[in-house]
């Protein structure tokens, strides 16, 4: 029997907000605000994934507005997120039942391709994790002391999401003690004693974080567009 | 006294050459062929820098044809390619003489902005060499065996070019053996017993290597005209 799926897409802790700035992933790039993107990459997954938003709460009202300005019905739960991402994580992990399978990812994905998503789930309910990663593009050097030392770089690979993992392994991965060194889902899943299973990822599937970002992000949903 | 500046934009040895398509550095962004916004990127830096172009010979043609379309009146030299990128380099660094500032860079990053090669040659000229370098954005891992393990990002840079270098130490160091561990010139450098500096690089300063990545450099040119 097909497991059930959930979508935890995490969407900004709290923590280090600027007031004045609305956070990133709810500026409109190709037409809609970035977390509707996202979501829509979802649903054009499955119409059955049961997706949980974790938002702060202070942004709920915010979200509710937006979706009735953009007519926005794909259906959805909210989550009060958590001061860290690691928290925001922890409690949305808490709507998770168990003996499911849950794509954590990132809100300021919305480049995700449905294909990823799905790749990831089918890869997680056989292996326990499947992380989406991808091959590095530019050489790499390590800061070692006072100086920087050239490495081989087809031995690294960088970390995006979704993150798809069996339910009870990733609930009971986050009962670890939260350090800055968690930095993903995945570092918690290791830290509880699980080898976490890459699958390739996507150069396109960017995360959005400066300015600049949302530019290319435009230009890529727009390309899609035609 | 200043040394004299040199830049070597290197486009694209011929080995792995599609014949059927028409290699990034002359497709059109903004409105112009990539390798122009590179040139004129240097040329915003400096009238007096001196432009050595990398081509394979067999382009030649085909961009002194671009130049007159395009009506591209920037002065530059063109020396012919070798087989590989090592070779490519090798060849133009025949043409820079001892005692001054050489400037290499990828012909397909368009983005690199002038400010970013002010400093590789100021910082060449203290140090012997001025590496462009950004942190990870993303979390990383390294491939141990048949696993993988989550490293601390924080000591890791990804490399750029620009690359600056002082043009004895790197004409000197590019008498080494070529192998395919030497991806870049600081590695090059590093071979010949030099310690590198790394200098911020930018995060819009990206290399075209795929489809998707004409479509973002044409947005971020586009959203500089404004």
């Amino acid at each position: 029997m097909k497991m059930e799926e959930y979508a935890l897409v995490v969407a900004g802790g709290k923590g280090t907000r600027i007031k004045s700035h609305l956070p990133k992933q709810f500026l409109e790039v190709a037409g809609l605000p970035v977390l509707m993107h996202t979501l829509h990459a979802f649903n054009r997954y499955s119409s059955t994934v049961q997706i949980i938003l974790v938002l702060p709460e202070d942004d709920f009202g915010l979200w509710k507005d937006l979706c009735q300005r953009y007519d926005f019905q794909l259906p959805h739960r909210l989550q009060a997120g958590g001061e860290t991402r690691f928290q925001s994580v922890k409690k949305g992990l808490e709507q998770v039942p168990d003996n499911s399978l849950v794509c954590i990812h990132d809100g300021v994905r919305p480049l995700v391709h449905e294909n990823l998503i799905a790749a990831s789930f089918r890869l997680a309910a056989i292996h326990g994790s499947a992380v989406a990663a991808v091959r590095l593009k530019e050489s790499i050097r390590m800061i070692d002391q006072d100086k920087t030392q050239a490495l081989d770089r087809s031995r690294f690979r960088l970390i995006q999401t979704p993150q798809t993992f069996q339910s009870d392994l990733i609930k009971k991965a986050y009962q670890v003690k939260e350090d800055s060194s968690l930095t993903d889902d995945a570092s918690v899943a290791e830290r509880a004693g699980h080898t976490i299973s890459l699958f390739e990822g996507s150069y396109e599937n960017i995360k959005i974080t400066t300015a600049e970002d949302l530019v290319i992000a435009d230009a890529l949903l727009q390309s899609h567009k035609k």
